[in-house]
C-alpha cells in the first residue's frame, strides 16, 4: 500500500488550517448567502488555508440538500474560491451523497467530506464499505476525492482503521484523508504513522501542532471560527522550524480551545460572532441546536480576551 | 390535560395492527413502486389495518426527499389508499420534514410518523420542542396529525414524557400518538397511563396483545410484513373478549418474533419475502444495510414454520 499512497502525493491537496465555517441564517433560519459569503471571505483574510462547509459546524444535516446545493453554489458566485473548500457531502442517503458530491465538483471543490450514513446503529464495516464504493461509483468522476469524516460522537458510526484501509486499497487516489473529530490523539497519531501519504485532519486545533509534527495535514475545526488568527501562527511557527515558539502559541491556542469547549460548541460560536459582528444574523439556529442563555455569550467573549483572542 | 385529551378522542385515527412496510429496490437500489404496491396491498390483505411506510424498516432514512415523495406518489396511484398510511415524515433537516410531511398529506395520508432530528447528540427538549413547533407551524394545515417516533437505539435522541407532555399541551389534536421502539414495556405502559387519548403504537407485536389491554392503539412493527396474519388474530381475539384465545395467540406471536429477532431484522425480512415470493426485488438493500449470509434466510424460513408461520 505504501506505493499507492506514494503516488498519492501527486495530487495536489490542500492543507493546514481549516475554519469549520459556521452558516448564517436570516430570521426564517434560512442560510443567509451573503453573510456566509462573507464569514468564509473574513476566516481566509484571517489566515485559513482552506474552510470546512457544510460540516457539523454548518448545521449542514439541519439542511435540505437543496439548501445545501444553492448556499454553495451562492458561496462560489459571490466570490469564495472553489478550490478553497472541502464540502461536506455525507447523507443517510446514498442518493443524496452523490447529487451533494456531484454539486461540489461542479462548484470546484478540491474535495469532499463525507460521513458515513448514520442512522442504522450497528452495522458493519461491509454496509459502509458498499455505501462509499457506491458513492464513489456512482459520482464517477476523475476529479473526486473524497475525506472521511470521523466523529462516532455524533454518528454513532465510527470509520475503523481496517475499514480506511481497505478503501484506500480499493479506491487508491480518490480515498485521500480524513477529518477525525473522535478528540483521542492516539487514534490520529495511529493514522498518521499507518498510512503515510493519507492527510489527517484533526477535528481539533487542540491537536493542530502535534498533528503537524506527525505529517500530518492540520485541523478542521468549530472552534476556528474565532481562533483562525492564532492557529495560523501555530501553523507557521511550526513551518519555519521555530518549534519552542509553535509550542508557545500552541498552549495559548488550546486554553481557548478549552474555554470554549466548556459551552455548546455551536451555540457558543454563533454567539461569539455575534457579539464580534453585532450582526442579527448570528442570532438565529436551527432546531433541535438552541442559542445559548442571555448573557453566556458575553461571559465567554470575556474569558477569550483575556486569554488574548486575536480580535477582527 | 385529560380534557384536552378527551376532545382528541373526537379526530377520526386509525388503530390496530400496523406493518412498518418493507420497500423493495430494484437492482440499481431504486425504489420498485410496482413491487411497493404490490408488497402493500398483501400487506392490508393479510389483515393490517394500516401500514406505517418509510420507518426504519422502509429504509426511509436512506432515500432522499424526492426519492421518497415519489414512491409514496406512486402507491396511491397505484391503489393504495392513502387513509391507510402513516408516512414517515422525519429529517434531520426541519425544512425536509416539512416538505414531506405536506407531500403526506396530499397523498391523503391519515397522519405522520415524525423522527426527532438525529445527528446531533445530547441535545435538550426545548431544542426538539422547537423542532416539532416549527413543523407544526410551517406545514400548517389542520389535517395535520403528528405521530411521534421514540427509537433511542437508532436516533440517540430520545422522546422524553415530559416532552411529549409539553407538545400536548401546545400542541392538542395535532399531537396525537406515538410508535414507541424502544422495547421498553414499563415505558409504554407508563405512557398509555399517564396520557389518556394518546395513540400509543408498540413498535412490536410482541407487546401487541399488552398494549391494547392498556387501551393503547396496537403495534407498528418489521416483523408484521410476515407474521401479519397471526398479529390480526391476536387483536380480533382481544376485540371479541375472547382473552384466553388472545393470550394463546400472542405466545406464538411472540415466538415468531422472537426468532426473526435474532437475525438482522431488515436483511432477515428482505430475505424472508425473497423466499416466500421468489421475486429477485427482495435481494436488493441499500447501503449501509447488508444481505443475510447466503443460506440464513432459508434457515430463518424454516424455523418460521416449524413455528406454524401463516404463509400467503
Amino acid at each position: 500500500m505504501a506505493q499507492d499512497l506514494t503516488s498519492k502525493k501527486k495530487v495536489e491537496q490542500l492543507t493546514g488550517v481549516f475554519a469549520a465555517a459556521l452558516t448564517p441564517m436570516d430570521d426564517g433560519l434560512n442560510v443567509d448567502h451573503e453573510a456566509f459569503a462573507a464569514n468564509c471571505r473574513r476566516l481566509l483574510d484571517a489566515g485559513c488555508h482552506g474552510l470546512g462547509i457544510f460540516g457539523t459546524t454548518g448545521e449542514a444535516n439541519s439542511l435540505s440538500a437543496d439548501e445545501r446545493i444553492a448556499a454553495l453554489e451562492a458561496l462560489v458566485a459571490g466570490g469564495i474560491p472553489g478550490e478553497r473548500l472541502l464540502p461536506g457531502t455525507g447523507s443517510c442517503a446514498l442518493t443524496e451523497a452523490v447529487r451533494l458530491s456531484r454539486a461540489a465538483l461542479e462548484a470546484g471543490a478540491f474535495g469532499v467530506l463525507v460521513l458515513p450514513p448514520f442512522y442504522y446503529k450497528g452495522v458493519g464495516d461491509d454496509g459502509l464499505f458498499r455505501f462509499f464504493a457506491g458513492l464513489i461509483e456512482r459520482v464517477a468522476d476523475p476529479r473526486l476525492r473524497v475525506y472521511l469524516y470521523h466523529f462516532p460522537q455524533m454518528t454513532g458510526v465510527g470509520i475503523s482503521p481496517s475499514l480506511i484501509e481497505r478503501l484506500l486499497e480499493a479506491y487508491p487516489g480518490v480515498i485521500v484523508g480524513t477529518k477525525d473529530s473522535a478528540g483521542d490523539w492516539g487514534r490520529i497519531e495511529a493514522l498518521c504513522r499507518e498510512f503515510p501519504g493519507f492527510r489527517v485532519f484533526a477535528g481539533t486545533e487542540r491537536f493542530l501542532l502535534d498533528t503537524l509534527r506527525q505529517d500530518g495535514a492540520g485541523c478542521i475545526s468549530a472552534t476556528v471560527n474565532v481562533t483562525a488568527r492564532q492557529a495560523r501562527l501555530v501553523h507557521d511557527a511550526h513551518v519555519a522550524g521555530r518549534d519552542e515558539e509553535a509550542a508557545a502559541l500552541q498552549k495559548q491556542l488550546t486554553d481557548l480551545r478549552e474555554t470554549i469547549e466548556a459551552y455548546p460548541t455551536i451555540p457558543a460560536l454563533k454567539g461569539i460572532m455575534g457579539r464580534l459582528t453585532g450582526e442579527d444574523v448570528w442570532r438565529n439556529i436551527r432546531p433541535p441546536l438552541t442559542n445559548l442563555e442571555e448573557g453566556r455569550a458575553d461571559e465567554l467573549l470575556s474569558r477569550l480576551r483575556k486569554l488574548g483572542l486575536h480580535q477582527e
